[in-house]
């Protein structure tokens, strides 16, 4: 339902787009509360220790299956581990991120095939469309939508979240550890908890939005201005977060340089078919 | 930013868990403005022919925009299509969704890797990290979050969507359609506009929450009651809106049976490739 009456923004919105893009942008459109939130988004990497309210994951489960979900297939499960030592080796197998073990929540989205797959099976049918790439992706995007609702619920409720794919980077460790069944993939992970006063989160500018929104058909040409204007924004914002300031360009150069600089990753293939994917 | 006291539920919490999950729950959590307009959410397949707001597109993007994104790679774009005579095109090749050439706007979301390439070429970096189905899936995931945001912004202020998969049936088709690059590929579109209120969308009940949710470790235990209630609350729910009361085991069923009711889909790693995705 519409809340542009009912939930006045209660920070500025020049404010909001500004830190956004790194730059005071042109606001004229509508708005809400619920877009004030999403504006406000930063990933939170330091978390106090203090509990979530009692019902909280079922509030965020309600609203991440409230997402889309393509013809209602709902090929996606997750995992609530609050447990502090299975945190613990969660956090190491995404590569020793801190804020795993430090957050009360850590929830592990699934692209889950393997619910389809027992549901047909106990009527009888075979599901000889599983086994293809697009029946993985159609989980993939289940998976992401629910997940984009929880958290944008968990910051409404003034919660910090921080999306890991480093949960990737060893996918069948991931899967003994949770315990899942063939045709399950832990395809993300996503820690909540109160974020550390101590050590504020700043949103991160994003790319101006003509190089990625494009009208009728991709237009390129506008690119290169916009790029060069992010790369001095995000040196700014680099250096204000005491990080090397090299600017966005340098920053996507050297994160897809080399397979290695995927963390393992380059061998998701053979690891989801391990894990009972078809990719076909 | 926390909207729990800024935004009083408009809509009765119990009344919209009813209608999400088909029968009454529980509701004890937290909860805020935000999570009820994402319980509201309905996919909405009949518009009126109201214009946006001037600015609806740029602060839908601004939203989309502000969802986390893998290492800020931002490997996602998006082409907003208002022009009658592309959408009705866009609509036959979704397989003749009539609400693409009703709806005034129509959103087609990329993974886009070709920005990536542009950019690191500029710097004179050849992505050898590209031609990998992770890279693809991080951008697949990239699009699914911030398209997800754009969605529940969009329902925040009163307007309808709808996404459709249908995208995927004819992927070469559709990057000529919208003039894509190599590396730019249309994952899902979304229908933006006023709902017709002669026609209510009613909001799709889903899966008991025991059937999704998993604590610690994935435990299918749970789900055989689950599915067996859901199949009966689907059934009255398809009945209510005059269709055949199938239940969900046999919705599934029939939509993963064979690869020929994947919509030409079953073809997807094909046209991927001459797209100039790697998927190694």
């Amino acid at each position: 339902m519409p809340d542009t009456h009912a939930n006045p923004p209660s920070c500025s919105r020049a404010t909001l787009l500004a830190e956004r893009y790194g730059a005071p942008q042109l606001s004229g459109g509508p708005w809400s509360g619920t877009i004030d939130t999403m504006l406000s988004h930063a990933s939170v990497r330091a978390y106090l220790d203090t509990k979530l309210p009692l019902g909280t994951i079922e509030t965020l489960v309600a609203a991440a299956q409230s997402a889309a979900t393509s013809s209602n297939l709902q090929v996606w499960s997750v995992v609530a581990v609050e447990d502090a030592e299975r945190r613990g080796r969660l956090a190491e197998l995404a590569g020793g991120q801190r804020h795993i073990r430090q957050a009360p929540l850590f929830l592990a989205w699934l692209a889950d095939l393997s619910r389809a797959e027992r549901v047909a099976g106990a009527v009888g049918v075979t599901l000889e469309g599983l086994p293809f790439l697009e029946t993985f992706l159609v989980a993939a995007i289940d998976a992401a939508l629910a997940a984009q609702n929880a958290t944008v619920a968990a910051e409404s409720l003034g919660l910090g979240t921080c999306y890991i794919g480093g949960l990737r980077n060893r996918p069948l460790d991931v899967a003994a550890e949770l315990g899942l069944p063939p045709g399950a993939f832990a395809i993300f992970g996503l820690c909540v908890g109160y974020p550390d006063p101590a050590y504020p989160a700043s949103a991160k500018p994003r790319l101006p939005p003509e190089a990625v929104l494009h009208r009728e058909q991709y237009d390129a040409a506008p690119e290169r201005d916009a790029v060069a204007t992010f790369d001095a924004r995000l040196a700014t914002f680099q250096r204000s977060q005491g990080m090397a300031a090299q600017g966005w360009s340098q920053l996507v150069a050297n994160r897809l340089r080399t397979p290695a600089s995927l963390s393992g990753r380059d061998r998701l293939v053979a690891a989801l078919r391990a894990l009972g994917f078809g990719l076909r």
